[in-house]
């Protein structure tokens, strides 16, 4: 609560406007990771009763569709297996039947790999008088997100993923339409840590003269925000856009020259800081990791909530998204798929 | 997920479990500051339209009363000025008038600088099967607590006052009859980040042999907190009360000296990681706190909350609890005091 610290979030803010790039006053980083931004964007936005609808392809949007079923919304889900993604004219259609305050999806679902095309479904919510939430975890700094162009009315990312902090903050914006919706409810959100009537004015972003107690932040988290943030800042977005998507290709080649199909077919839609891999017949897939991280030191993991047992995950992003990297981890697969027995099945 | 950070995180769930003087399995960390396990303890141990008695003398009991009443609950606030206290009888009377489910108690009141006394309280809890919760943020590792002997059912401190941690971690614990109660309920907790039955599974606490991905929990600040777990340890807690007691003492006098008045006067009551001064007769305290910031380089701060205007604030607390920095705010008081114009009121 010093003006020092003040200053310090002023530059995060300002670093988050860039990454998102809005120009949204209600910009600010949760003190908590990617599930408390999660939280705080439905808990704020939402009044018990209320409809929402959410997209569910992969684990986040059922996470999304937990969270708003506890604090008592009317939740519809529109589902599709891991992998698949939603049309325009399917949203569209969705949106007109259930009425929802609320569309969630995830644009980086870094569970099945893919990357979830936004153009276009801002204006459908407008139309229909919705706030568009968007979860860009793990698409941040990987893939072009335009926060204001393509009229998403709540964004939040990680710190951890391709900003390459430490975990334990998380960006956060709302735009005008969010904040006409948060700042004019009947009931009291259900969290008071998460309330943006607090949390707005802890980051000075509510006109007050003077911000108030409200919680104790992770300072040491923010200060690795804010230098994660500069560096993104000084190197540009279009560069780390750029890097994630040469890798990534990179990594596409290496992966089907070891006979490997990726899990999402379509170039256009994979997500360029979690590539998924079918998992090869005949071999047993945690055997294969297993193997990696034994032999290589290596961390690659298999599937998440529903995408578990469909594909093998390599994570390339941020300060580690590099040709050398994306090398050690095709050697590592190599071997594994020379070395783990095949199955007899 | 990897068994090197299990590991970590057992190292301080037994940290934890000295501290508080436990031998509570279900003790963990949470991912965020006090006022994340403020709503962990309430979210999973009341369901709504049940009753909660909160002794309100300061800032906190207000905060849970509020978090209480918004997820739901049937509040009932015994309220007594900033640095009083309530006597068992008062508690067991009301207790017998509301039959609360958790009745909610500040160990150390940060904003009046009081420690309660919590002997006999969980008794009486236990006679009138209410689970007793108890905040200990500003006295744990300061005054002494013994979660298991005082019959306290969820108990939980902050990472950053006597433990010397960054801000960002917040240890918790539930006994037995906390666990009953939580995993026997009707309604899922409101939040799902703050769901036990998750964080217990994250923390290797529900006996089920796989723990399964949850949330991002900050690394970063685990290794913080552990180390600062192990310092207390090592050193061990009955000296860092000593040590907290010696040093109060230590500034009681001085400031006696310079003719200051505490405002708690019952020194068996002060909390010896806070000290709260009167505010002298004649003086603004604004004025005094901005000069101390001004020429000494030294924060001290008015009230919180309730106690706003009542009081000045000195916190010595963990690795800042030395007679020298005592010496350090006595002078810069004294100094203080001299240039600081006295009002003609």
């Amino acid at each position: 609560m010093h003006p020092e610290m003040y200053e310090i979030m002023n530059d995060i803010k300002r670093g988050i406007q860039y990454i998102f790039q809005t120009e949204n006053n209600m910009t600010i980083a949760m003190s908590g990771s990617g599930h408390a931004a999660m939280e705080c964007a439905v808990f704020n936005t939402v009044e018990p009763g209320e409809s929402v609808l959410v997209g569910v392809n992969g684990i986040w949007g059922e996470r999304v569709a937990e969270i708003a079923e506890r604090m008592g919304a009317n939740v519809h889900r529109m589902v599709k297996a891991p992998g698949g993604y939603f049309s325009n004219k399917e949203i569209e259609q969705a949106v007109e039947k259930h009425k929802p305050v609320l569309f969630f999806l995830t644009h980086g679902e870094s569970s099945a790999g893919l990357c979830h095309p936004v153009d276009g479904i801002g204006d459908i919510c407008r139309k229909h008088n919705c706030l568009f939430l968007v979860d860009t975890v793990a698409s941040l700094g990987a893939a072009p997100i335009f926060m204001d162009k393509q009229n998403i009315d709540i964004l939040y990312t990680g710190s951890q993923k391709a900003l390459n902090a430490p975990p334990g903050t998380a960006p956060i914006s709302f735009n005008d339409r969010a904040c006409h919706k948060m700042f004019n409810r009947k009931t009291k959100p259900v969290s008071y840590l998460f309330d943006m009537t607090y949390l707005s004015n802890y980051w000075g972003c509510d006109g007050q003269p003077a911000r108030l107690y409200h919680h104790t932040g992770p300072v040491s988290g923010f200060f690795a925000l804010r230098e994660s943030l500069a560096i993104v800042a000084e190197k540009g977005l279009e560069e780390s856009w750029k890097k994630h998507k040469e890798v990534a290709a990179y990594l596409y080649r290496g992966l089907e020259d070891l006979g490997l199909k990726l899990f999402i077919p379509d170039r256009d839609l994979r997500l360029p800081s979690v590539t998924t891999i079918a998992i090869p017949e005949g071999y047993n897939w945690r055997e294969l990791l297993a193997y990696i991280m034994k032999h290589h030191q290596m961390e690659m993991t298999g599937g998440l909530g529903p995408s578990m047992g469909m594909v093998m995950r390599i994570g390339l992003m941020g300060y580690n998204c590099e040709k050398t990297n994306a090398d050690m981890a095709l050697r590592a697969l190599a071997d594994a798929l020379k070395n783990c027995k095949k199955s007899k099945a």
